[in-house]
């Protein structure tokens, strides 16, 4: 993987990401373009304690644009896209419509509530996007090999950057796919946001996973993984350096957690043989998603790492692919249950859509579970 | 408001609240039917520490039916509903499909991870509907004064009913309205939860509100009331005993709060001025709900009550009224960084939201914040 990095004509970063060297990344972009600032604000819920943004300027966005008109295509001879070059692998670069960004500050609104420490709270953050591949049709399950692993490459690269940032405190790799779950733009991408605080989950993960620790001595989720492997009714599949499982307590009706046997605390620690085995597990799982109905889920996939800065020894690195596709003609919405009191009512039992994803596996590497214990 | 109590077919219990003394509510129901069991099973999330309701038999329900098939229309001389009697007023039943009942069981699936606590727990919980009108066509909205009191009174007496079961431990009230927040019957009506355990949410907000009383010696929502009384220009309507505003960290594009001035636990302990006042300022915020964009919006109206047996001089009742629609096209979908990560983003500004609500008041009752200040 050879990453090439520059600037878009606002003064965003772009980084290429490509299968192999040799290629040129020097065109430039001919857009004129005014700087590009967020105007988005975090602010405080004093009842939740819990940071929100509040990004109305994001209302105003690109949404699904037709074909020809798409941002994330490489720039012709007649159309300066988002990327200058005429052809890419994967590339990375800042988001125009950021959630988060440098211009972000926390607006701490709750009178007398605040802790004094989130005044001081100095916003921040950051928003990129990724896109796969050049090819508008593809998606990340179409990839090739090669490019799947350039993915992988430049999701653990970009973690290792943006880790490196004053203003980020947890790296979210992350791809919705699907309009049914609000995908704006076509074009095969995922995102990637440095959030300037420890997300509210992965906090309450992080707690959860300390108390374990104390009790027991162990790691809670290298304990919950060797609890399903036990169990083996709930594997969808499994390779050398990683497991595919549906939760028992799974809260989505097809809900994934795609765990490395090894304790890494994120995409950065993964060595040469993980990285590679992902690059194939994790697309041999988009296709039972695109096989299970006839259509293809919607999808969210969303990688849960360590804090760059706290917590790394209790976090174990994994990912979490969902679709709110309860059956092919029905989607799960979030209601009063979920939405206000957090309790979820899934609809599918975990241990048949387990099922339903090992039938929509490749014949020749469907793994069951138990076979060979 | 007068009640009566009585039995469905297969043994569940249906409660008539009438406006006025005199109805007869003697019809018995005619069908035939299987004794209602759940099926569900509560699951523990080791990861979060949330349990998490698995009801595959829910699949099956009815979805959507024609008017002439509406399950919570009065009965007639041809067809027997779910309300035995020709007319009704509101009356509270026992859901045929429910998540939380007297089968449920807690099937704690995660190996040696269970704290034995967990193991013990016995399941349970209840599930009603709510109609508020026998009237296919209305709306909570659009009661008259007399049924939108009748129907907190039934409110208040399911909660102090279920609080008494052993199996019961928060009473949710709720109602999700509009197709796009999944609704299976149009027929207006709401819900009651018994949950058998306290839910996330609520648990966070007790913590939370433990906290600030123990640092400052003050309830946290009173203080959060005052600070956006104090504010002025989020507040969309307000009387003698509630007060609405947008919160200043609104997760969601149109989100209200409303608040009792008195701190209370739960409905039940709602004076008479303060249900009065309720049935007229909650008619009128679903009211302004119904009018800012040209359709009405889709919406979700969750209270938080304390829980039954415990914390319950933390609690501060209240009712979040929240919308996904953002635009009159646009609806807010949850995607990666809310569903995952716990991260909301607004695209709608709080200010702008009450604004828009503040203008979407009838003319004669628009209360201007700060106006008389």
């Amino acid at each position: 993987m050879i990453p090439t990095t520059t600037r878009l004509a606002d003064g965003r970063e772009i980084v290429y990401f490509d299968d192999a060297p040799g290629a040129d990344r020097a065109a430039v972009d001919t857009r004129d373009l005014a700087p590009a600032t967020s105007h988005s604000e975090l602010r405080h819920d004093p009842l939740l304690g819990e940071w929100v943004v509040v990004a109305s300027h994001r209302q105003g966005r690109t949404h699904l644009p037709p074909t020809d008109a798409c941002p994330l295509c490489p720039s012709t001879a007649g159309r300066a896209t988002e990327i200058p070059s005429g052809d890419y692998d994967v590339v990375v670069f800042e988001n125009r419509f950021p959630s988060l960004g440098a211009g972000v500050a926390a607006d701490v609104d709750d009178g007398e509530l605040a802790d004094p420490a989130l005044r001081r709270w100095s916003g921040g953050g950051r928003c990129e996007v990724v896109c796969f591949t050049s090819d508008h049709g593809a998606s990340f399950g179409s990839l090739s090999d090669v490019r799947a692993r350039t993915v992988v490459e430049a999701w653990a690269q970009r973690t290792s950057a943006l880790s490196r940032r004053a203003d980020v405190a947890q790296v979210f790799v992350f791809e919705n796919r699907g309009q049914a779950i609000g995908v704006t733009l076509h074009h095969p991408h995922g995102q990637i946001y440095g959030y300037p605080f420890v997300t509210p989950r992965t906090r309450r993960m992080l707690d959860r996973a300390r108390e374990h620790e104390e009790r027991t001595g162990r790691g809670l989720l290298a304990d919950v993984l060797a609890a399903e492997v036990e169990a083996a009714r709930r594997i969808v599949t499994a390779g050398a350096h990683w497991t595919a499982y549906v939760p028992a307590a799974a809260r989505w009706p097809f809900e994934v957690h795609l765990v490395p046997h090894r304790r890494v605390p994120d995409l950065p620690a993964l060595d040469e043989a993980e990285r590679a085995e992902l690059a194939e597990v994790y697309r041999d799982l988009l296709a039972r998603f695109d096989r299970v109905f006839d259509d293809p889920l919607p999808y969210v996939a969303a990688w849960y790492q360590a804090p760059v800065a706290e917590d790394r020894d209790l976090a174990h690195l994994h990912l979490q692919l969902f679709s709110i596709q309860r059956a092919p003609d029905k989607v799960k919405f979030l209601a009063g249950s979920e939405s206000a009191m957090g309790v979820f009512i899934n609809d599918v039992a975990p241990e048949r859509a387990a099922e339903l994803l090992r039938d929509a596996g490749p014949t020749s590497s469907v793994e069951r579970p138990g076979g060979g214990r």
